[in-house]
C-alpha cells in the first residue's frame, strides 16, 4: 500500500522541484555505495526508505553515466543478500573508473595518489624534497607527478584534485592562510594548481582531511563524538567531530590540537608560544631515538615497541606524557567516545603501551573517562589522500546529475 | 497571493499532522516571545514567514491560556513598530504570571529563585551554609527556601523548578553523576527533589545552564562558535557552542574547561589530575588576597583592579597567566568568534587588565586570533538562575498546547 503511495509521487515527477528531489535522490544513493561498498538494490531501497522502482530508476542513471556499476545476477549467497521473493537482488558498485587526485605537501616530501570512488588508493608516490620549498615549486613538482600518474590512463575519469595542507586552509577557495612549517602565508595554492593542471582543485587542512577519511572509512565510522589527533614530519594537527557533525569553528580552523599546553617552560613551538604539543611531541625525535629515517616512519610503532635503549625510552616516556596531558585536556572538554591518534602519534601511543606506559585517559576526570576507547587511525599514511579525495568526491556526490550532464 | 494559498493551508487544518504543525507555530512564536521580549504582531508574521491571520490564532491561543499578554493599542510610536496599513500592531509580550523556580547550590550557599517567562529573576535568596553537605540536606533547605518564596504568590504559576548542578549531571533524569565539591557521586538529586516539593525537576550542569543564559539573553546572543568559562566558589566550568549547536560531548559531559592543563607540577585537582585550572586559579584565593569574603564576591573585579598591593597583584598575575594558557588551548582547538569569561573569571581578566597584563589571545595561533572577542558574561550572578528556569521553559515551550490543556 505504501508502494501506491509512492509510485504516485513517481509518475508526477516532471516539475522543478521533482527534479530538486531527484538529484537529492542520485547524491543519496551514490553517497552510500561510496561509503557502503557494495550495497544490493534490497540494501538501498531499505537504507533509503525509497521503493523498488525508484532506486532501480537511480541506479540505472548514476550506472549509464559511468558512476556505479551493477553486477546482475551476482553468484549465488554473495554476501547472503537477497530480495524478498528469492531472486537475488543486483550488487551495486561504485565505479572503478571515476577517480581523484589527491596532493599532500609535506615538509620533506610531496606524497601524490590516485584515489577511486569508495576511497580506494589506486595509485600512490612520494616526491622527496628539500625541507623548505615555495608555493610555486610545490605546484611545480606536484603538476609533474600528476602528470606522469595520469600518462596512459585513458579509461579513468579524474573528477578533480584535492589537497591535503599542512595548515590552515581557507575552505571556499583553497587560499592557505598559514603553514608554519614551509613559512606558507596567504598562498593561492588551490588556483595555482588549477592552472597548472587544468583541474578543479580543492584544499583543506590535512589533518581534518585525515579525520575525514578515518570517520568515513576507517576508525571513526559511525561514532558521533570523536577526537582526532595526527601526527606528522610537520607537527600534529587535529580535528572533532561533535553529535555527528564536524567541528569547524567560525573560520573553518577548529581541532588544533597540536597547539594545546602541555609543559610549562616547555620547547618554543612555530605558532610563537612555548610548551604546545607539537614543540613538544616530534616525529624527528623519535626517528632519530631508534635511528630511522623519515622515509621509514612506518616502521616506527614497531620499533619504538622493541627498543631496549634507555636513551630511546626516555623519549618515548616524555612524549608520551605530553600526549597524555593533551589527550586529557581534548577528553575533558570534548567527552567523546572515541579518541582516534594516527601517523607517528599511534606509534608513540603503541610504543609507550609496551613500555608499560600508563592509561593515556587515566587523568580523565572520572564521568568522562568511562568506556571512552582508543583507538589507532585505520588506515595509515592513506588517510591524508583518501581524505583530499574526499573534497573531490563530496562535490561529486552532492550533485551527481550535474556531473552526468557533464 | 501568498495570502491566498497560506489561507488555504489553514483551512484544512484539522487533522493530527496539522494538529502538530499547530503545535510546533505555537512552539516558536512562545519561543520567539521568550527569547526576544515584547514583540508586535506584524514582527511575529515576519519572523516566522506564517500569515497575518495564523499568527493572531496562535497569539489568541497563547493568550488565552496565559501565556502571553496582548497590548492591544500600545502607546502611539511605541517601538515605531506599525502594521503596513498604519494601524498598530499589537504588542505580545510573555506574560508575566508563568515562572519556573530556579536552583543552584554552590559550596557554600543554596541560591533559590523565581524566573520569570522571559529570563527575567523575579526573586532571589541565597541560605548561607557549612561547605559540606549532603544531597538530602540540600534537597531540605531548597525545599524550604521555595516554599517560603511561593508562599502567597497565588497569581503566579510555576511550571516546575531547574537546578543548576556544579558538577556532572545526567541530563535525561536529572541523576548527579559526580559532584566533586560536594562529594556527591550518582545522586538522585531531581527526583528526591520532586519528592519533596511536588514539582516536576530538571537540573543540568552549572556552566552549561550559565552559557545557555549567556547564549539566549547575554553576551552569547546569535554568536555561532563560543567558548564560554565560568569560575565560581565551587570551581571552574564552561562549556561550547560550536556550529550554534550546545556541544554536549557523548554522555552530556562536554565542556569541562576548568580540567584543562595549565602548570606542569601544578597543585593537586580535586579531580585527582595535578595543574588543571580549576586547582590554580580559585576564587578563594582571589578574594583573601584583597580581604574579601565571599558574600561579597560581586566586588572582586572591581577591587582587583583597583589594589596596589604586590602580593595581591602577584596572585592575579599567576592566575591570570594560567587562564591565559587555558584560553590558549580552547580557542585553539574550537576557533571560536566569541570568548565570554564568568563569574569571578571576569573578575580575574578585569584586574589584570587593569594592571596591564598582557592580551588573553596574545599566544593564539595567528589565524584563529583574528577577530576574537573576550567578552565578560553579561548576565553576573543570576545567570545560573536564568539558566536553570531555561530547563523548565524549554519544556514548556516545546509543547505550549500540553501545558495550555493541563
Amino acid at each position: 500500500m505504501s508502494t501506491a503511495s509512492e509510485l504516485s509521487t513517481v509518475r508526477h515527477a516532471s516539475g522543478g522541484a521533482t527534479d530538486a528531489l531527484r538529484r537529492s535522490n542520485l547524491a543519496t544513493v551514490l553517497g552510500l555505495v561510496h561509503r557502503e561498498g557494495a550495497l544490493s538494490r534490497s540494501d538501498l531501497t531499505r537504507l533509503t526508505g525509497l521503493n523498488r522502482s525508484t532506486v532501480g530508476d537511480l541506479v540505472g542513471e548514476l550506472a549509464a553515466h559511468g558512476l556505479v556499476a551493477v553486477d546482475e545476477a551476482p553468484a549465488g549467497g554473495v554476501e547472503g543478500v537477497r530480495a524478498p521473493r528469492g531472486r537475488p537482488s543486483p550488487l551495486v558498485r561504485v565505479s572503478d573508473r571515476v577517480a581523484a587526485v589527491a596532493v599532500n605537501p609535506e615538509v620533506d616530501a610531496v606524497i601524490i595518489g590516485l584515489v577511486g570512488l569508495g576511497g580506494r588508493v589506486l595509485k600512490r608516490i612520494r616526491v622527496e624534497t628539500a625541507s623548505a620549498r615555495s608555493v610555486a615549486e610545490t605546484v611545480t613538482l606536484a603538476s609533474a607527478g600528476i602528470a606522469g600518474m595520469l600518462a596512459g590512463e585513458t579509461e579513468i575519469r579524474v573528477a578533480g584534485i584535492g589537497v591535503a595542507v599542512p595548515g590552515q586552509v581557507r575552505l571556499s577557495d583553497g587560499m592557505v592562510r598559514e603553514a608554519t612549517h614551509f613559512g606558507w602565508v596567504d598562498e593561492p595554492l588551490a588556483r595555482m594548481l588549477g592552472d597548472a593542471t587544468g583541474l578543479r582543485v580543492w584544499a583543506a587542512n590535512a589533518a581534518v582531511l585525515g579525520l575525514r577519511a578515518e570517520s568515513a572509512f576507517g576508525a571513526g565510522r559511525g561514532i558521533d563524538d570523536l577526537v582526532y589527533m595526527i601526527g606528522g614530519a610537520s607537527g600534529i594537527g587535529g580535528g572533532g567531530i561533535s553529535g555527528g557533525r564536524l567541528l569547524t569553528g567560525a573560520s573553518g580552523y577548529a581541532g588544533e590540537f597540536g597547539h594545546t599546553f602541555v609543559r610549562s617552560d616547555g620547547r618554543a613551538c612555530s605558532c610563537g608560544a612555548r610548551g604546545c604539543l607539537e614543540a613538544e611531541v616530534t616525529q624527528a625525535e623519535l626517528l632519530a631515538a631508534v635511528d630511522l629515517d623519515s622515509a621509514r616512519a612506518a616502521e616506527l610503532g614497531d620499533r619504538l615497541a622493541a627498543t631496549d635503549d634507555p636513551a630511546a625510552r626516555s623519549v618515548v616516556a616524555r612524549q608520551y606524557e605530553a600526549l597524555r596531558v593533551a589527550t586529557r585536556s581534548a577528553v575533558n572538554v570534548f567527552n567523546p567516545s572515541v579518541v582516534v591518534l594516527g601517523g607517528f602519534l599511534a606509534a608513540l601511543y603503541r610504543g609507550a603501551q609496551a613500555h608499560g606506559a600508563p592509561d593515556l585517559l587515566g587523568e580523565v576526570i572520572h564521568s568522562s573517562r568511562d568506556g571512552v576507547v582508543v583507538s589507532e587511525a585505520l588506515l595509515g599514511t592513506d588517510q591524508m589522500l583518501i581524505g583530499a579525495a574526499e573534497l573531490v568526491f563530496a562535490e561529486l556526490i552532492a550533485d551527481p546529475a550535474r556531473a552526468l550532464a557533464a
